[in-house]
């Protein structure tokens, strides 16, 4: 049995995240600490009820209506206020502050296709009649990739996956099971569980967010370290485009050309609608250990994870937390505003049969660099509450308190360099709108070459949070790319990062992107303003 | 220092393999047996020499001599028929069959570039003045990647990247190294050694080959259980196209947008040239140590491969041969028509300060599997032969048996069934012509989702021996497809793969290809024919 849960998640709550009937109020410590970290902040007006919302008539025709029926069946063309409002965004910050508008941007209608043919078809017939579209998994995006935009076209639609679940094939003998797109965290772990294997990909997201969602956003799970991005668990794709269809990855290992599958891991909807996803799986771990461990600081503990990680000694989740992260217990949500640790702390988990040789090697390079074994309790409170943040940001949010979080990446050598630059950038630019803030960081994703960085960022906005965190959000996205850092990590470009992907890759690179959406969506109708950014100078 | 012979290698013979000073016969066993197995054949005529063959003259008109001359220096325009000559293919039996004419093709000039900037300059007015352009590094391609194309154009150049060579940059601290694409495997080797560090990439073309041919064909090494296919080392890359240039790679982990790095690997020199690459490094192992295993079968040996990979118990190197291959000792170059082993029999080696360990929990599997320890022997003469082969067959060629490689790779499940109609198309495909042939087998590259295959196959062949094989190999490469087996494990595409690309990656994946070169390439001036198929109907 899977170490999780993987019993179906209800359907997440329109406005915030997560399961609707969880209450998450802050913790009394917390509530009690924050006026003196961030300053007196107004309690915002109650947000309205999905049914207090306006929404604009849908600007489908009725052509359009019923060439999309005739598709997907009456049934699964879905134009009801509530629906449209469920598909208004996904969950950064920004998105669950718009949810609070009595006026809402929504798509003009969901369309829910059953297979890969229907999905094919609702392209061809979206190019045909000037149609945007824009692929819907969990709506758990947090960097605008899922939002309603219509570009030059007439009308946009969402184009929900949830009836393309399930299980196409398993194969014990190799570890691989291909996996329709819209199939969920907890349903895919589920159904992999039952034969004895399971995928070992648990991003925060894991509950809502679905297969396709994780291959189209290049997700990366918390057990990275030792079951690795979700990019390196795909074997295989198929995807629909407006024009044809694509069947890769033939092969655990080719040379026959560039690797077309990588060309859609991280293609967010605009090259095509990935169908079905071919995945490595392994067995479910026998065992499963946790070990906290507490360093002097931040650096000491980084060069410890670096040095574990180049030895190759095998965990499966190492995360390291700073001196304030580890201060305030935020790495372990369930323990907010206990006792203040001291120093940097260090989750590991090892699984597997010889988790415990992994756990003594790492301890081996953990306590040669400066730490400090803590037993297992932290380690166990992270992994009990690894799900959780999202909730306590809705709590924040409620009481008038801005959160948000983001993240990026370099090497070993420029780590510090580019954590500081972050951390500054946040601070200065909070601060020049005349706001504290509170800037948490941990180390969640190691490689041999670098590492990841999350940032969790606190502040007390008296005006225009959406405003305020807009400059802030530009600042350190130009800071974050002048310390050589990648604009993200693990949560995609979207619309949000978009003005920093020609920094990333290049004219030459977004050149080719260009091209390769003009070759397989040549109306342009997929997901526009996502990933590529649209040239400055023409309107959307 | 390094476990491998790290020394400048002297440039390569011009018709064959290798050291031109090394003499390299057939051990009197192996010629007393051939006839036995594969019927008498003709021992072919003398090949010319060098200054025997007659060469075209260049179609490089004064005026694309002059501007060539004017970015690189007027040295480091070649135009002498010997030069010609050694750019006029790579180092496949055909190319070697091809290098005993008396009249043979070859590029109008050879352009030596010094600088990234200069590849860019030339790649820019080859495109004004329509010359096509063959990026040239090892010359080692057994797939015609290399070969003197002129496609639509009046001239062919080959940009040898010899002058494009050492180490850019060095990072100890992440374990990064930036080295310029012409550098060659072994002082890529001595320059890492020097630091400490290797990259540990040892295809068997590893003293000739370069980085940027390394990056350009998705080569695979022997080591690549333990370090990976040369795919999974690169972690950036500087390509010059003829349109712009790209600097790509900026985190060990992004999700901002499709890996482009992944779209270069691979690309054989049709987008760009690849003139700098950015490898993941680690120190030299302190520790090798190496096993021989025999099993009673290659179906069982290839299950022990599996449960041993899929565990991840560890070896840097593990490969199995099929009873053929052990029989003649062929695994072991050097002790071939040595005592015939019966079985299939396993080369091991495990190299890292833990690598007695991972032996152990290796030998626990293998052993569970059916194997025997066969001691250090077999596997110690496989490691100090492993870069041989390729002298044998320009033996065998001399006494005029036929030889050739090829190689594919698939899931564990499908593994024996691809193995079954790859040996299958070799010898009826070689029977149909009349001719006997011997087939052997190994896997040489384990994946925890599959393998690959490699045949080797002699041949005795009384007619025309290229159009024979020429007939054979497209037997052999539908019956891959057919069987599910990728057309290339890390040969590349090159020429001689074109055919099988669109039954890969799909007329859609070859639509994109297309895309992306017309974008970068407009002019089509960079390597014509090669990995993208000339559409059929469209002369060349």
């Amino acid at each position: 049995m899977s170490h999780e849960d993987v019993s179906a998640a209800a359907e997440m709550r329109w406005n915030g995240w997560g399961d609707p009937n969880r209450v998450s109020g802050l913790p009394f410590a917390v509530r009690a600490l924050l006026p003196a970290i961030l300053g007196r902040v107004r309690r915002p007006a109650a947000a309205p009820g999905i049914d207090e919302v306006e929404v604009a008539p849908s600007l489908l025709t009725e052509a359009d209506q019923a060439t999309l029926r005739e598709v997907v069946g009456a049934e699964d063309v879905d134009l009801s206020a509530g629906a449209r409002l469920r598909h208004a965004g996904g969950r950064s910050t920004p998105d669950l502050l718009e949810r609070r508008g009595h006026r809402q941007e929504t798509p003009d209608g969901i369309v829910l296709p059953a297979s890969h043919d229907e999905v094919a078809e609702v392209l061809r017939l979206a190019s045909e009649r000037r149609i945007a579209v824009v692929p819907f998994g969990g709506g758990t995006s947090v960097v605008g990739g899922v939002d309603p935009e219509r570009g030059p076209h007439h009308a946009v639609i969402s184009l929900d996956l949830r009836r393309l679940t399930g299980l196409v094939s398993f194969d014990s003998v190799s570890g691989e099971a291909v996996l329709r797109a819209g199939t969920r965290g907890p349903e895919a772990e589920r159904l992999l569980s039952e034969r004895g294997f399971e995928l070992g990909h648990y991003p925060q997201s894991f509950r809502y967010a679905t297969i396709g969602g994780f291959a189209a956003a290049r997700s990366s799970g918390q057990n990275s370290a030792g079951y690795g991005r979700f990019d390196t668990m795909v074997t295989g794709l198929r995807v629909a485009t407006p024009t044809g269809e694509l069947d890769l990855g033939r092969a655990p290992g080719s040379a026959a050309g560039p690797d077309l599958v990588r060309l859609f891991l991280g293609s967010e909807g605009v090259f095509g609608v990935i169908t079905e996803v071919r995945v490595r799986v392994h067995p479910v771990p026998a065992e499963r250990i946790v070990e906290s461990w507490s360093f002097p600081d931040f650096v000491t503990g980084a060069e410890a994870l670096r040095r574990t990680v180049q030895s190759g000694a095998g965990p499966t989740v190492i995360r390291l937390s700073d001196e304030v992260e580890t201060g305030v217990s935020l790495a372990q949500v369930g323990r907010i505003g206990k006792a203040l640790s001291k120093g940097a702390s260090v989750v590991a988990v090892f699984e597997g049969e010889d988790a415990e040789t992994r756990r003594v090697r790492t301890a081996g390079f953990l306590s040669a660099a400066g730490g400090t074994s803590t037993g297992r309790t932290g380690a166990q409170d992270w992994l009990d509450t690894r799900f959780d943040g999202p909730y306590l940001r809705d709590a924040l949010l409620d009481v008038g308190v801005f959160c948000e979080t983001l993240e990026t990446a370099t090497t070993w050598a420029n780590l510090q360099r580019l954590r500081q630059a972050v951390a500054d950038a946040l601070r200065t630019g909070f601060a020049q709108d005349d706001a504290k803030s509170f800037v948490m960081c941990h180390v969640s994703h190691v490689y041999p070459t670098g590492a990841s960085l999350y940032f969790t960022v606190l502040a007390g906005i008296r005006g225009d949070q959406l405003a305020v965190w807009d400059r802030v959000k530009h600042r350190v996205g130009d800071a974050i790319m002048a310390a050589g850092g990648t604009i993200t990590h693990h949560h995609a470009i979207g619309r949000d990062h978009a003005p920093w992907l020609e920094d990333e890759i290049g004219e030459t690179g977004l050149r080719i992107l260009r091209a390769v959406k003009a070759e397989l969506d040549p109306a342009g109708v997929l997901n526009p303003g996502a990933l590529i950014p649209v040239p400055s100078g023409s309107g959307t």
